[in-house]
């Protein structure tokens, strides 16, 4: 019996999404994914080249037939950005299930929530399938979800940072709160980081520069797919309780 | 080519070394061993039943020939008790590569460290390839690997707590200095933890609880073997450096 | 040259401010009030009673001539409620100086900022002077600013939960980036904590179950006052650089 | 009624202990000696010029009626080299009261764990009152204590990382068995570091470079005396319970 999950009605095996962004080559990219396990990539749709056959394009290296191109609207900055590169993408390569980002500002990269939220009321009228990149605030997360998001995947840590999952707290509430895939999309840096996200009870992850800048980015997607799945499986094993060695009446537990 | 390490002249390539105490039956411990990859397993030599062919024996589940049995000194507080059933391990199995550890108290189970180096010159000199669990005080650790110990095993938490590495930095100041194989020795609690201990630069990790102790643990058996293997895999590929996202002269670096 | 900071044109010199809930008397308020330093005390509109002199008043007991009030939405879980609070609060008692927290839910207290950044709105137009509890979302903090508010409280974590400030990297951002005072609201539950908010370069901190909790109330304000202070005269001084005592070309500076 | 601690006989009212190393000038050292409440001075009996009255003299600058200067071992890496130290100490300055620290090496002044034991047991035979300085291990800290030490001084991280405390599990470990005082000696990096230690029931802090190499040494100063004396109130006052605001039934309490 496989541990399958399901976004917008579409089963996977991988619970790790990965980026095409960043790789010294379209070649390394492609090892990458590959050594990853991934079944979803995504793609940013205003970077790569998806239309130009002159062009050394990422079709060539990643088909579109094995993988989930998952096209996302990095660099959008405002709800009207993202919604004409989705419907771009759509027109182009048919494309239906997307992912939403919003970015505040250059600086953090943080999402801007007010126009996600404007942008995803729209996509999802318009009929996509909107897997959305969030802040780890459970309360707009559950708006999101309400609203008819098919994945919240709010941030571990600032995009592209590496400095692992930097408030647990929020994402267990918003994992304990969904009905919908849960996916960390943003933050992780290291093998452990993945696996806490899915001890998290987190159904999947998302991630780029963890991958694209390790010294060796095939090694590191290896370790990744372990990572997610060592994870996932410890969720579902149920780890074991913490213990202090110590007086249970004592006031450790309260300070440590 | 495949990423092996020698103790004591003996060539593995499984990293996760696995317990055998708290198991509710041999059978399940042996389907744990298996699922955990495991090719060393340690025995509690005063715990155990090696010798009486009435009762219910390990051997029977857990092939000695198929695993290595690495006898311990669990539950000695003296480096004469560890000595003693050292010294009858050998007589009873013939076993050489051995586990010392002296324990300091019954309430945290942390060694005791001049004990320690008490008995490990003893056994050392007595023929035994001696496997140490030990404090992580760097200092101490290069004594015993001067001393001719084969493999160096610091704490990562106190015996059975889960609570995971809690001073990475000192681990992380073993392995730089040690020229023999260094692996995390207790305080694992989950799937991240091992991880964790392996991006460090550890050889490998010993554990038992975190194993018996999970709700199923079978599956959390193979879930350390993963994290094991992803751990090692993201330490080989060498991982992103860390950002902040902020500007590089404000107080941000010495303060987070 | 005493450290002060101004809100809305009034100058403090005490950086925390408290609240008047959860104690065990009116007494054991005003004394922990007392020993905090505050200048300033949150108010409950909707909890306390302000108006019927026939029963206990907390002015009795913490004096408004002494003391500056800050009514505060405590309960409210929508734009509207929080509006016809304050509204109530300024016509009652003459407050304009207002602290406004919409909720999210009952379980994490969490807050909506999709109704805050509605109310705030209101609020600024019709003259109240705004303190907004708000995530700690550094896009969101910056819109709040822009609009008017005259003070920034983002949670260090859910109300009432005591567990510290658990991302450090996000309010960090918003102090980097904001023109007006940044308090820390919520989540303090030891002196430590309070000390890391300033640290951060916070303004000051509000807190009330930290107090109100302890098993002694009066002496736990007076560690918070001093905690406040000795948090922000460290942040004054300028903290050592944090080194690890291993090669610098050692992977060590990445992994921890 | 005052909260004071005795070690060796004598009574003092500040917990901070403060170093004499690593100033631009004895005038700044002053100061900062003064603005730190500090009642005991840690003095490199074979760094500080302690006997030439043509050189400049730490004593003109920082009374040693109004101060008890505690001569340390800084430097020795042998228990005879510290034994030599102190006697000279004895002789010179009539100092019985003293700090014993053995290093291990160069890298990490880790202590020499062995060679502290060694020490100890000399210098209390020959009448000294030996403070103690360190590894957080505590078995050997009852040692130290059985053997007749006055002060345990366990590292918080290693001296002059300004770290803070990397393991608190067993700080608290060493508190929690201690008839003797504790104090956590090197390690601290800011204000909320000192707190921190006062937290877990440590009965005091010894620094010297957070202060020293702060960008402004006596305001540092000022905020250890703060931040002391507020981990002390808060620990006395008992802190609140940590909540997670999360179904108790979930995983979350095991997880974070």
């Amino acid at each position: 019996m496989t541990d399958t999950f399901t976004i917008a009605g579409r089963e996977f095996t991988s619970r790790l999404i990965v980026g095409t962004g960043k790789y010294k080559s379209f070649e390394e990219n492609a090892a990458a994914v590959e050594a990853s396990g991934a079944e979803i990539v995504t793609v940013a749709v205003r970077r790569v080249n998806v239309s130009d056959p002159n062009q050394p394009m990422l079709v060539d290296f990643i088909d579109p037939r094995k993988y989930t191109y998952l096209p996302n609207t990095a660099g959008c900055f405002t709800a009207d950005d993202a919604l004409r590169t989705l419907r771009l993408a759509r027109e182009a390569g048919g494309w239906n299930l997307v992912k939403l980002e919003v970015l505040g500002d250059q600086k953090t990269l943080y999402p801007n929530m007010p126009e996600t939220l404007k942008a995803a009321e729209v996509l999802i009228s318009e009929g996509f399938e909107v897997m959305v990149y969030c802040s780890d605030d459970p309360i707009q997360a559950k708006v999101l979800e309400d609203m008819g998001c098919c994945a919240i995947m709010p941030l571990g840590a600032p995009i592209g940072s590496g400095l692992g999952i930097q408030n647990p707290v929020q994402i267990r509430l918003i994992v304990e709160q969904a009905n919908v895939p849960v996916l960390v999309d943003a933050g992780v840096g290291t093998a452990s980081d993945a696996a806490v996200a899915m001890e998290l009870g987190c159904d999947g992850v998302l991630m780029n520069t963890a991958i694209a800048e390790a010294r060796d980015p095939i090694r590191m997607a290896r370790a990744m797919k372990l990572a997610v799945e060592a994870g996932r499986e410890a969720y579902l094993a149920g780890r074991m309780g913490k213990k202090l060695y110590a007086d249970p009446s004592s006031p450790l537990a309260g300070l440590i």
